[in-house]
């Protein structure tokens, strides 16, 4: 790699893997939520999640280069981690808050990579492709908000 | 995994584990940076890190469990994603955005996962544990900061 552009396709790739990853991964996450508050959630998310990789699609457009993924290690680790969950939660409580950590988890790691993708961007002088990928940050940062509330609900249902 | 206690227990192994990892590559990723700056940030991050693995360990005493952990797929993602960086970076600027960007990715990754621990603390009634997991959750966000600082600082540096 030998500049700043050839770190943002790279990068670019490697969101690119990770958001259809999280794609096949969220149906399976809404199946198997206990709550139906955490499905929708789940469900709404993966809706998104299409548009997202259209946006990221349209970035690939932009810089002229084929919409492309590479294997993106810590995706698959955190995939893993949320199919650890399903197959090892005993309760729906213990598989709702497992989820709900895991999915948590996996938005915090796309906030990352969108704030680091818009960074470069800027520096790139790619405003248009900037402005594609805050909305995907902005969409990312919504999810972790709703799944931090969802939690908090569940915690007060239970404490009332 | 039957209870909240279960899905605690398993988390704080995951993130020692993760803790320990870092410990481990943050002196090479110090070694590999261009500039006095990041090197000082990943520096004085190491010695953050030794903390926090000590306030893990209290934490697992206050539980009364041995302190172990158990391998988690995320992080061995964030550092191999942190190893390519090192090893295919041809230009000091492409090294240092690349480690910025990894090291980001990173302390996103366990503020993801202090959030929750210490969420389930709160649920489990462990506010002692909650309180050293918020110190190492205050520490990684300004980790994340001062990244996110030095970042801009280049970029308006070569702007300017």
């Amino acid at each position: 790699m030998k500049d700043l552009n050839d770190l943002f396709v790279h990068l670019l790739k490697d969101v690119y893997y990770a958001e259809r990853q999280i794609l096949k991964a969220l149906p399976k996450m809404a199946k198997a939520a206990g709550t139906a508050e955490l499905k929708k959630a789940f469900e709404s998310h993966r809706s998104e999640t299409e548009g997202q990789i259209e946006r990221l699609q349209q970035v690939f457009e932009m810089i002229e280069k084929p919409a492309r993924g590479i294997k993106c290690e810590a995706i698959e680790g955190l995939v893993e981690e949320a199919k650890e969950v399903m197959e090892e939660a005993e309760t729906p409580e213990v598989m709702d808050a497992g989820l709900l950590a895991a999915g948590q988890a996996v938005e915090h790691y796309e906030m990352a990579r969108y704030g680091t993708l818009i960074a470069w961007a800027g520096q790139l002088n790619l405003p248009k492709a900037a402005k594609l990928l805050e909305q995907n940050l902005v969409e990312e940062k919504n999810a972790d908000k709703l799944l931090s509330d969802i939690a908090l609900r569940a915690v007060n249902k239970k404490a009332a």
